[in-house]
């Protein structure tokens, strides 16, 4: 469904929840709170408004969040078992199809990962490729909690910007504009 | 054609420049002097390498790299004359194709940005679609010629990037791997 941000400033609760609720993974509460900043004078303002409501949440409802989120490359992906979304974005970093090994070694990297922090080791697939997966899985497992966290949520409002470009309809080019004859 | 990082490491200057020399639009004296950090340990070191050869230049050549960019959803767009770069990311953002009313709008808004600032607008397209395009020229239009040359150098960040995870080959799991039976 595409929606216009005009749409999104007017509609009721419930259409902009439906909207705009997965961008974030499994979590329809940051749109839920989103709505509240209503009206949102473009794009950005309205990424801003949804962030900020992310950001403000405490760290119980963010972990919830960030454990929302599918590994890369996992066991759900090959089962066709992700979202809609972390599907087409795991296919577009060309996560799918991978050879056994390789499946096998971030498997591995994935479940250090989790260990090791408490959540999915989480990245924005499409700014992303097999060899910048693995390298920031590598180089991510040397940091720390805090900065995790952090890196966390960061990767998160990346995949939702790149959601709500999807998910944004053009607006009219102006108030009097009509269409070509 | 794409490259792994490991021959990027290993290769003499003009398969370096041939191969990374793209991912700065008609600048590829970027890719000339990233050349001289190597030895890269993964593609974010490279990319910074790339990225600081960019930001240590002056002021002339970044307006010279800047000035290399075409406009978005411009005439050359509508003539095919882009770089294969240009064109796939223009595409991508849904910038073909545009009704004659939303064409002649974004040519108002791109010649106004460019009398303004001396530079074309810049913004990495592949983040973007058609309204967020529109909503980030309106709003660049009201910055400072110095905020605007931070933010193309920083949207042409984000295209190196993304251009370079186009570029980049996934390399061997390990030293020791082999392929799977």
């Amino acid at each position: 469904m595409r929606i216009a941000l005009a749409t999104l400033n007017g509609c009721d609760r419930a259409t902009f929840v439906a909207a705009l609720g997965p961008l974030f993974e499994g979590s329809p509460w940051v749109a839920e709170a989103g709505f509240e900043g209503r009206p949102f004078r473009d794009a950005h303002h309205l990424h801003q408004g949804l962030c900020g409501a992310m950001q403000r949440a405490g760290s119980e409802r963010q972990l919830a969040l960030m454990r929302a989120h599918p590994d890369l490359a996992g066991r759900l992906a090959r089962q066709g078992q992700l979202t809609a979304e972390s599907s087409r974005e795991q296919a577009a970093a060309g996560l799918v199809g991978l050879a056994p090994e390789v499946i096998a070694e971030l498997e591995a990297l994935n479940a250090t990962y989790r260990q090791r922090f408490g959540f999915p080791f989480i990245l924005c697939a499409r700014l992303n490729n097999l060899e910048t997966v693995r390298s920031a899985l590598r180089s991510r497992l040397e940091s720390t909690p805090e900065a995790e966290h952090r890196n966390a949520l960061a990767e998160i409002e990346k995949i939702a910007w790149l959601r709500l470009v999807d998910v944004l309809e053009p607006g009219a080019t102006d108030e009097t504009s009509e269409p070509a004859s």
